[in-house]
């Protein structure tokens, strides 16, 4: 059964981890799994690893060739009958300034305990939710 | 720690369900959950939805544009030191002929015991795999 938009974006803050799929200049598609936040029609993720690599990830650089990306939260259970999924799609920009950084790592923050021990260096990557889509098994 | 291509390609087939990013022809990517199953370099899946609907399948219509795909397994706990995940990157085939399904569907049916109840219908889509890749937490 199809969800609304709302009903869509309700799902997907319930999971602890999505994957977030860009895409390069020429098409080829790049799937990464990444903590995240949502506020309103935003969604926040925050690069965490060490910062000489960070900035050169792919899913960055594919950002800066092509803004659109595709986020999924899903649910999976052996009983078929609970499985759901939940779709955001959008264009991402990456937020480098500290100034813009604070809020997203902020609410990460508040989400996650493991970055109040370990603060995420960024970049942020800020998408923009030009569509919720979902779906939940009914029978 | 980076995985090695073939460390990478066991944890893979360690999930029930991975995620599988496609993009159209303007680079729009888009991203579902999939079972699936590997064999050798291959990965399958099938669609097992309704027929109306199955053929008309965004992912299958964006592999008909664009075969290049992007197939992520990961796990997640709250304890970040047990992270890990495992990518392919290749090309996507879509399969609808009963002589070409038959294999990867019996070997849907062998890993899961819910598509022995109800046999998926495909089409199957089959990625050959160009690259894998993997990380896991390593301190």
């Amino acid at each position: 059964m199809k969800l609304a938009a709302h009903e869509a974006r309700t799902h997907f803050t319930k999971v602890p981890v999505v994957r977030l799929a860009t895409a390069d200049d020429v098409g080829q598609p790049h799937v990464v799994a990444t903590t995240f936040v949502v506020a309103d029609d935003l969604i926040f993720s925050a690069v965490d690893g060490k910062p000489k690599q960070s900035r050169n990830l792919k899913r960055l650089r594919n950002i800066q060739l092509n803004p659109r990306v595709s986020v999924l939260a899903d649910h999976y259970e052996d009983d078929w009958t609970q499985l759901w999924w939940a779709r955001a799609d959008g264009t991402a920009t990456v937020l480098e300034a500290e100034d813009d950084m604070a809020e997203p790592i902020r609410l990460l923050e508040e989400k996650y305990w493991q970055y109040r021990q370990d603060r995420p260096e960024g970049p942020v990557i800020a998408v923009t939710v030009d569509r919720w889509s979902g779906w939940v098994y009914a029978g």
